[in-house]
Parts: C-alpha cells; sequence; structure tokens
C-alpha cells in the first residue's frame, strides 16, 4: 500500500488496489494472466485487494472463482437483484432475438418502461433521457442546469465523486490527481456527522451550502446546481439523521440553483427507507441521475427531471444518444425495476440491513478501533479509528481488515477521504443467510484485528 | 421539416425528424404510442422520417413493423454483424448465465479480447482502455492528450460531430444550438472534396489544419490534439482519394498534437479497404477511439493508445468506469470481432460496397439533381444538389428521396451540413440480394424524384 495522505484517493480508485510488487504472492497461472493483464490493459486497470479475486462466475450473491473457490459478495450494488439474475437474463435473452436498435424508431418498450420507471416518483418529476452510464447522466445533467438557471456555478462536498467524464472531473475531488482547478466550482465540508460538532446538523450543512453560493455570487458567478448523493457514499456514508438534507437543498433553490440528486448509489431501494435516496430526506430533487444497479450490469442509465427543464433542453441542444434507451438495455431495466417490485425488494431491503448493522454494532461494540457503525437498509459504513476519542482515521487498519476478510472469503471494499470507513454494500438479494455468514466471517476478522 | 439554414443541424440530430404536425398522417394505435412517448421522454427523443417506422423485431439487414412490413435496413451501422446475429446472442446469454462484473477482479474474458482487439493495430498502439460509448471514448481521448501533450488546442472540422457529453459538445459542430464559445477549439473547413477546388487534397487540407494550429500559437493557446474521423462521416463523407490525410496528419504531428482518429464511424472494416479507417490513408493514430458497431448494440466502446501515453494518464489520473469492460460486453465485442474476422466480412464489404456503389452510379447518371457518389466499402453518401453546375446542396430534394424510399420499404438518412447528402450506410452483412433489393427501390424513388 502508499503511504495515505490526509485526502488519499477514495476506494473508488485506489485505496484497496493491488499492488504489482505482491505479483508473487500469487499462484503461476494468476501472474501470467495479471502480466497480460497489465501489458494490454496499461496503469488505469487496478485490480482490489492485496492478492487480487480470479472471478469466474457468480449467482445471488456469491462469485466464485475457477477453482471453486466461494466469496459472499457484500459489496457489489450493481448485481443489485444478484448475480446472474434469471429474470434479467430472460428478458436480455428474449429481446435480443428480437430487436435491439436505438430510439430513432418508434418503439413500445421504451414508453412502457418510462411510465413504470417515473411511476416511482413524485408526479412533479415527469420526464426521462436515457444514457448509458450515471456518468453520461450526471454529464448531461449539469448541462442541462446550466441551461436552465443561466449559471454556472456548481456545489459539491469533499470528496464527491459523480463520475468519469471532463465535465465530472471538476466537480469529483475525490480523484485527487485528476481533479481540476475550475473557477466554477466550489467544494464544501462533507455532512460528517461522526466528526462535526453540531446538534443541527441540517442548520450546519445548509451553512456550508450557503457559504459556497455566496463565494460563487462574489465572484460573479451565477449558482446553477448543487450536486450530491444523498448518502455521501465516497465521502464516508452519511445517510442520518433523516431530514437533515432539507435545509441545504432549501438553501439551494432560495439562490435559484437545481438541486441534482446522484441517486447512482442510493437508488432502486437501496437504503430501504424510500425508493430514491432523496425522498427519504423530505427534499424535492430538480434532476435525478441513476445508473450502477438500473440494468444489473447491461449498461443503461437515465436522468429524470421536471418536463419543463428537459425538455427547454431537448429543444435547444441536439442530443442523441446511440446507444442510450436501446432495446435491451431498456428490457434489462424493465426486468430489474419489476423484480424489484414485484419481489417487495426494497422492504426485505430495510430489514435484512438493519439485522446486518445490528449484528456489525454487537461485533464491534468492545473494538476500541471501530468509531461508528451507520447506514441505511444495506449500505453500511465502518469507522475504522486510531481509538474513539480521537476519532483519528486508520486506513491502514482499515486495509487489513478488508484483506483479512476477502481471504475469509467475504468481499467489501473502504471509502471516505482516510479510506478508512468499511464498505459494505452488498446484492439487494442479501438474505439473512448471507447475514449469518457476513457476521461469523466479521467477527473473526475483528478478533484477529484487534489482536494485530 | 423547418426552413433549412445555411448551417443547419445534420441527420445525426435534427436534418430527418418525424413534426409533432404530422401526427394526423399515422393510425391511431401509433399516434397513441407517440403521445405516450412524447410526454414520458419529452422534446429530446426525435422519431426519424416525416411518418416515423414502428420496429418490433429484425433479423440480418430487415426491420420488421409489429404489423410483419419488412424494411430493409441500409442505415444502421451498430448491428453491423447483422440485427440478432446469433452468435453475439449466444455469447451474451451465456456470459450473463456466468458472470457479468468489473474489473477490479480478475478476469480472462477481457485479457483475451484486450490481444484480440490489439492484434488489429499496428504494434505501436498496444493499450485499451474501456468504456460505454463512443462519446465516453472521446471525452476520455481528449483527457488523455491535454494530459499528454500539456496543450489545450483543439482541431475539427466544420460539421464534425464527436458525441454528447459537455467537453464533446465543445468539439461537435454539428450540434449547432448545442455548440459553445470555446478558445481552446478551432473549427476548420472539411475535406469537401466534390466542391473545393484543388489538384491535391492533401496539401490544401494540411494548410487548413496548419493554420488552425498557427492560430492556436498566436492565442497562446498549445496544441493538444487534431480530432476526426477518416471518413468524415458527419461532413458528408469524403473517404477519398485514399491517402489525402497524410500531410494533414504530419502537420498534426510537426506541432507536436496528437492525432486522435475518431473510429466510431470507419472502424471495424466499414470501408472494406483497411480494418481501421486511418490505417486507408497511411497515418499513424496516436489515440483512437470506437464505439458503435463494437458489441453489436450492446454499449461497449474503447480508447486505444500507445502505452506510454496511457499510462501517463492511467498514472496521474485515477480513472474507473463501471460498466466499461464488464464481463458482458467483453463477451459482446468479443463475439463481433470474431465474427467479421471469421466470416472474412472486411473483404466482403469491399467488393458488396462497390458493387452497390456502382448501381447507385448508373441509376443516377443522369439525374441532374445527384451531384456526386461517393464512399468506401459500405459508407456511401450521395451529393443532392439543384444541379450539377452550382453544387448547390438541396436539402429539401433529399430529405423527400429519404421518405419516399422509406415509404418504399428501403431506410436510409441523410447527412453534410446542408441535410442533402444521402447517407446509405447498411449492416455490414448487407449481400448481394440486398444490393438487388436496394437497387430496384431507388431506382423507383430517383424517377419518382425526377418527376417531382
Amino acid at each position: 500500500m502508499n503511504t495515505t495522505p490526509t485526502r488519499s484517493l477514495s476506494s473508488i480508485m485506489d485505496g484497496n488496489s493491488f499492488q504489482a510488487t505482491n505479483l508473487g504472492l500469487l499462484p503461476s497461472n494468476e501472474q501470467a494472466l495479471i502480466r497480460r493483464r497489465m501489458a494490454a490493459l496499461g496503469t488505469s486497470y487496478r485490480l482490489f485487494y492485496r492478492t487480487p479475486v480470479h472471478a469466474d462466475r457468480a449467482e445471488g450473491c456469491y462469485l466464485f472463482t475457477p477453482d471453486g473457490t466461494r466469496y459472499l459478495d457484500a459489496y457489489n450494488n450493481v448485481a443489485s437483484v444478484g448475480h446472474a439474475n434469471q429474470r434479467v437474463i430472460d428478458a436480455v435473452g428474449l429481446q435480443m432475438g428480437k430487436l435491439n436498435t436505438h430510439t430513432r424508431y418508434l418503439q413500445d418498450g421504451i414508453v412502457e418502461h418510462s411510465e413504470q420507471l417515473l411511476a416511482t416518483f413524485p408526479e412533479y418529476l415527469n420526464s426521462v433521457m436515457y444514457t448509458n452510464s450515471g456518468s453520461e447522466a450526471n454529464d448531461l445533467a449539469i448541462r442541462v442546469a446550466r441551461l436552465w438557471t443561466g449559471g454556472e456555478g456548481l456545489v459539491v462536498t469533499a470528496e464527491a465523486y459523480h463520475g468519469t467524464t471532463e465535465l465530472l472531473s471538476r466537480v469529483s475531488p475525490a480523484i485527487s490527481g485528476g481533479f481540476p482547478e475550475d473557477p466554477s466550482v466550489r467544494v464544501i465540508a462533507a455532512p460528517d456527522t461522526y466528526r462535526v460538532e453540531t446538534n443541527d446538523m441540517g442548520a450546519w450543512f445548509a451553512a456550508q451550502v450557503r457559504e459556497a453560493f455566496e463565494d460563487l455570487l462574489a465572484h460573479g458567478i451565477k449558482p446553477a446546481a448543487f450536486l450530491a448523493d444523498s448518502i455521501f457514499s465516497s465521502d464516508g456514508i452519511f445517510p442520518n439523521p433523516v431530514g437533515y438534507l432539507r435545509p441545504a437543498i432549501e438553501v439551494c433553490h432560495e439562490y435559484g440553483a437545481l438541486f441534482i440528486a446522484d441517486e447512482v448509489q442510493p437508488g432502486f431501494g437501496r437504503t430501504g427507507d424510500t425508493f430514491w435516496g432523496f425522498e427519504r430526506h423530505g427534499v424535492e430533487a430538480d434532476l435525478v441521475s441513476m445508473g450502477k444497479p438500473m440494468g444489473n450490469g447491461i449498461p443503461v442509465a437515465a436522468l429524470v427531471g421536471r418536463t419543463e427543464i428537459l425538455d427547454r433542453f431537448g429543444t435547444e441542444v441536439p442530443y442523441f444518444n446511440t446507444f442510450g434507451g436501446n432495446s435491451v438495455s431498456i428490457a434489462a431495466a424493465n426486468a430489474v425495476l419489476s423484480f424489484i417490485q414485484e419481489t417487495g425488494l426494497q422492504s426485505q431491503v430495510a430489514t435484512v440491513g438493519a439485522s446486518l448493522r445490528d449484528a456489525i454494532s454487537t461485533i464491534t461494540s468492545d473494538a476500541a478501533f471501530v468509531g461508528d457503525v451507520r447506514g441505511s437498509g444495506l449500505y453500511i459504513g465502518v469507522e475504522i479509528v486510531t481509538d474513539r476519542d480521537s476519532k483519528s482515521p486508520d486506513g491502514g487498519r482499515a486495509l487489513a481488515i478488508v484483506n483479512d476478510l476477502r481471504d475469509r472469503g467475504v468481499l467489501i471494499s473502504v471509502a471516505g477521504p482516510g479510506n478508512n470507513v468499511l464498505k459494505i454494500r452488498p446484492p439487494l438479494v442479501f438474505g439473512t443467510s448471507e447475514v449469518a455468514l457476513f457476521s461469523d466471517r466479521f467477527a473473526d476478522t475483528i478478533a484477529a484485528a484487534g489482536n494485530a
């Protein structure tokens, strides 16, 4: 592992990555494969873990290596309705045999799915545009917000990550080295409910947002948007208390800016409480981007918004996305949404998530290096600290825990500016037997970490 | 149709789109579906043709409506190995049942496919990164080029279109209304081999590129890249004479800028002559982006480049693309590439394309409104003009031809700044029987247009 700077790359990027210096730890066939991979794919392609997981097949919440070793997946939110979900496989297979083309032809599927998707939103969010990734959706959202408001100014949190395009690099401080100076962007402190000393997180966070908008105005920059993921995943996972986001969104609207809810992480029932993360806080979003779990791995993403806002963009700026909303991506999205709705998955997530959080809290109650266990539904963060008084992030120990757990057959990773928050974010089909298995292994890992 | 301004939206966007005022021309079930579509999807979602094509299924080079009406597809380059290609269906189905996850786990498929893909390139292009769309690949290419050169300046042609992200809107003059002023971008004239009066297109075009780089330097902007599609699709399709691009690329390299070959249109054997469009001109590309046909409709795209260039970016700028290079997208890409290679599709494209061009030339030889027939492989452009002396674009007649041909069961569209170049770009599996069918219908349309 590299030495950890105060603000290091978050786990989205680099925190938990394999180092070539460890190549010798691996069996020779994996060494050979990694060498070929490094030759063809280059330095952007980091692998997870001190010793990477060689993935061959997966089912439900389990990944298997070529030799049959099983891993419990407590990390992947893309396969939200489970790896190799039969309903998604069938829907994609059926549609591929029939038609897979773009949106310039009239097709029934996209209209039906759009209506079903929009029905999950409050009535004022009544129009949708499709893209291939959450990144394309967020990039589009900013363009739409800037056109609508006539402003350029954007506000994001300290460790925000909103995607891969050039524009999104400007609102993604999590990528440190790749985060350019941009006079129209303001970075505010995250609502770190573990460390910020306040009795009123809502007022405190709203004050940060206000200060950022005032500073934009003071520099002659009109505000366009406050862009945030309502569980602040890359900042370290801060979902609670419910409602604390409301004053910040009121401030955003007071300044004439749009609130872009980045639902790539909290959307599609992940939090258990509501289908969309922003609803949990009782706020109005003007634009809502979504991605990762939408097609269970088939690339599909979307931007939902008020009709008048999206129509203004659609009228003034030609936009066509070749694969966006194509027949097969829509079929996958439709299978995922129908599965979630018909199996009552969101309420299962609430129940299972609560029991997983309880188990983790119990297991870690005596561990002085565990400062906080928090989360909502199946998105859980566990703060690894040097001690409970100083609350200093202990990224080294967090990574050791992640790797130890991997060696015991359970996959998680880290989040937060210090790479010290265990990120536990399994497929939504995680059940009681998976909670039991996770708890068993996690207890061993925490015990081992305490003795280390 | 809107009145056509001198520089209108190209067909990528708007040239050939359905107007709601024509709703009354359609059967009532389609009217109802379009109304629902307009309500859910909004104004960005334009449909092709005066009366849209209601697509239900497709096979090979044919699309079918729900009532079984058949259309010959002479337009879609995404389904390059044919609609509902069985090999792609099988590969995707098999992989979906096995595993579909991201590149942070070690997987065999992506390594094998990357080696197979890189083997189609000259040896100096030896590294690949995966994205979900040609847009994401072009956006990444510009970021990579700017980091590598330390420059910001970009040069593109007059009607260039390079994709959907905010950054790409700055290098896509084709989107008129959405094309922002950007001090680091220079727009040069397209190599319009039909209208530019020169005996040496290579020298003429190189002079445009040189002038643009000089102007950048005069404004204190260091050149980063010349970004071009080597058949200049959206500019009006200018593939010939072979080699005319060479002096321009020499100029590009003389100024220390990278040549980014946007292969979204000419790549994967489309031109018949070479697998990649830039190779046709005997030039060296530093970065190569690809997209549309790569997965036959499953979203997958890539950026290929010199290892040292991509590795510099990978080391300095954290980049992770969630769906990019995922197991199923790679399986689709691998099926497409293998199909093209194993069926000898490229040489078939060369033969069939030549016979299609010959047929079109014969059919239009006496039509005074047809100024030029040009192309390479299965990318053919037909200039519709007011008369052969003035060469004035006749976008109105071109659209009438497109719509008449649609009514006769053949799908094409238009390209070029005047929306007046018939764009004929069928799936690569277009065969001799499709050439015969196309020619039959096209002859009727040209005859009808002559009598109009």
